[in-house]
């Protein structure tokens, strides 16, 4: 089925100006433009299809990333895409652990991020050319086949080849119910849209009001950013559990802005809004310093999530084994790509932690959806204490926009990895040549 | 006394084409081009002082790390000297957490290596303005303004802006008969360049031969690598220690070869030839890892070392607080900088764990002898178990290269942080139009 040899890999600087507006705003990145380093993979092939892949930035840097995939492209140019994917393992290994390139990694920061783009178009492909959205590609998959593209170095002393195996075995039973429900109800979602830290309590309050009371979409998960200024935080979050009221759920999420000690002195004043976890309190690095939170926590019901600034397999196998997390949150973008995030949703079901997935930006609520529903139905086979991240930025720019209802994010049905952008966008957001940043640019430069 | 301001940063690729020869290769990496991205800082002061600052990358990805320096630029243009050093740790903390840039680290991978290079330059330039070695810069400060240097962001959980300053203030007793002692005597070293992994059986014999016997230096502590294949290792080390003799001092490194059941089985193996320590035997990312390597290693009497791919000072202070390693290995070039390894040094202090940094490369030797000698005067005012490694490859490219004596670093004397090139050797290796890479590219090309 496979089919085509890489005749061409290209790739674009894509950049949204959302800093304007204060969206995705946070205590540690006040002025995000979300942007993407944009794969693009053609082949020899007749039928024309081609692979898109994106990696998720903040805008300066996209050019860094941009060149790493560059710095990437010979090991994917003039390859058969069915030896790509007949030896996915050994073909993630290659893009990973080049001798001269690893060093400046390894599979962490730039390299990675760019890795994630390349793969993230290989699976596009993939799943195009067998015409299956590649949650169904992921999900019909045999159990070999899929445990055939996952790298276990460095995580064997927690999860085997064997292992995940076994798992996945386990998991085909219940599957085709599973598959069913999840084309019925879709994956259960919570939204970030209203409360990110640049806006005004007018427009927060209006922000709630809009998505509580005069949604269709019925929310009632909703995320607060916290941790810039300890009194502004607790009239924020009085001001927003007021309005949902106490049986609907709140999460924090502080972005990295903590030490340790002043992670869990922090919490505990804002313990009183009853929030379910608080998200990055401190270093995406400290593994010990999550658990000492986590531990520190746990009297107050505060569960600790992290994982959209875990860089791979090794930090996530790390924060599992410490007991630093009580709800993981993969990135489909950071990661390396499916390959690696199916590494970590198999370690997440072996420690049975929830597995509650990052999204917004650019794409990646798009993409993450696969994922997370290839993991409900074929690895966890639960919804208890889950669901996906929602933000409600930037979907008119793909071809193949996710779709929300009641809350959930419902089952994606064309084929491929929903990465592919319009080509209108990605021409008008170009960096710095696109229509829209020439505007930009040009008034930025009459301001000086 | 600082002045200036900064009018000017450029960055040039250079790179050696070392895989010619197999030197430096080792069992993760087969075919290194020891390289550096070279960053140049000029000012507007009258003395016509430069900045030099280097990282050291493996060939391929350099032009990364060069795009990643451009993209940091603006921080530094414009800015005076003087503030820059004022606030030094506010300067560092602005590099590091660009509000856009972090999302591709943060504090890890090509961004924190782009961040090392530049300010690796402005510590040559300070202490070139001053007159002073880096190492005596270090020396000299008072401990106020040392810790002002430091970011302790992310590790107050171990130690504080006190506890530095209280070690540091410490440190001041003895200083000046530790200071004597290095200017008579210089930091003990030791020496990996006979034994790399692509070097065969004759060479290996040759190359060890040459510095035991025939050398004026007497080395007597000596690396082997090992990790591709365990018969091989046995091999290799059985015959390195027949010839050193049981009195010489033995370490291994595996470079992260392994995942950590391996580890233990490997070195189980290994252990008859007595090595001092293990390098290296996982992921660096791998911090309970090294901690489960470690404790099985105790019973068999060898230490665990790593460092040289610890992207940062959260990384070693959980290395610290697992006892995963015996003996910390920092980097001049991952970390960010002098500013970082400050942090890390003072950590290594207050666990009482030695610091054996690591050197080779290009230019590491160069610059990492400032802050081990930095170190010994005034932070562990200890030699027990310490020593630095060295390689004799590529110092004649350098405009102030190490000089070792009787298998010891001697304090360089002249101002700066020794990390200027000498301009003929960077023009023929500037990668790819320098005369070196013009030649070899077109070989490589009628050869296809």
């Amino acid at each position: 089925m496979v089919r085509g040899r890489v005749s061409r890999l290209s790739v674009r600087d894509v950049r949204f100006p959302t800093s304007l507006g204060g969206h995705g705003s946070d205590a540690m990145h006040t002025d995000p433009d979300y942007s993407a380093a944009y794969v693009i993979i053609e082949t020899d092939a007749e039928d024309g299809l081609k692979g898109y892949g994106i990696t998720f930035t903040l805008g300066k840097g996209t050019e860094v990333v941009v060149c790493a995939v560059n710095a990437l492209a010979h090991h994917v140019l003039n390859k058969d895409l069915k030896d790509i994917v007949g030896d996915f393992r050994g073909f993630y290994r290659q893009l990973t652990s080049d001798g001269q390139l690893r060093w400046i990694g390894p599979e962490k920061g730039v390299v990675h991020l760019a890795t994630a783009a390349v793969l993230n178009a290989v699976w596009d492909l993939w799943a195009k050319q067998e015409g299956k959205p590649l949650w169904k590609l992921l999900v019909d998959m045999d159990p070999r086949t899929l445990v055939s593209c996952i790298d276990f170095r460095y995580i064997t002393d927690v999860l085997t080849e064997e292992d995940a195996y076994e798992i996945l075995q386990k998991g085909q039973v219940g599957k085709k119910e599973r598959e069913g429900h999840m084309l019925a109800h879709g994956y259960p979602a919570y939204t970030t849209s209203c409360a990110w830290l640049g806006y005004s309590d007018d427009t927060l309050k209006q922000m709630v009001l809009l998505k509580v009371a005069l949604s269709d979409i019925n929310w009632h998960r909703f995320k607060v950013k916290v941790g810039a200024d300890v009194q502004d935080d607790m009239r924020r979050c009085r001001l927003i559990r007021d309005m949902i009221g106490p049986e609907n759920t709140l999460m924090m999420d502080a972005n990295q802005r903590w030490d340790v000690p002043e992670a869990v002195e922090w919490m505990s004043k804002l313990a009183e809004f009853k929030p379910l976890w608080i998200e990055e309190p401190t270093s995406p690095d400290d593994i010990l310093g999550h658990a000492a939170i986590s531990k520190a926590l746990v009297p107050l019901g505060i569960g600790v999530a992290t994982g959209e600034q875990c860089h791979n397999r090794v930090i996530f196998k790390q924060l599992l084994q410490a007991n630093a997390l009580q709800f993981l949150q993969i990135d489909s973008c950071r990661l390396g790509s499916v390959n690696e995030n199916l590494s970590v949703l198999l370690m997440a079901k072996k420690f049975e932690i929830p597995v509650c997935p990052h999204a917004g930006g650019v794409g990646l609520c798009e993409l993450v959806q696969h994922l997370i529903i290839f993991d409900y139905i074929s690895v966890s086979a639960s919804l208890e204490n889950r669901m996906c991240e929602y933000v409600d930025h930037l979907h008119e720019h793909f071809k193949y926009p996710v779709k929300i209802r009641q809350a959930s994010y419902m089952p994606p049905m064309d084929a491929g990895y929903s990465t592919e952008m319009k080509e209108e966008s990605v021409k008008k957001h170009q960096y710095p040549d696109g229509e829209v940043w020439k505007k930009l640019l040009a008034t930025q430069e009459n301001q000086v």
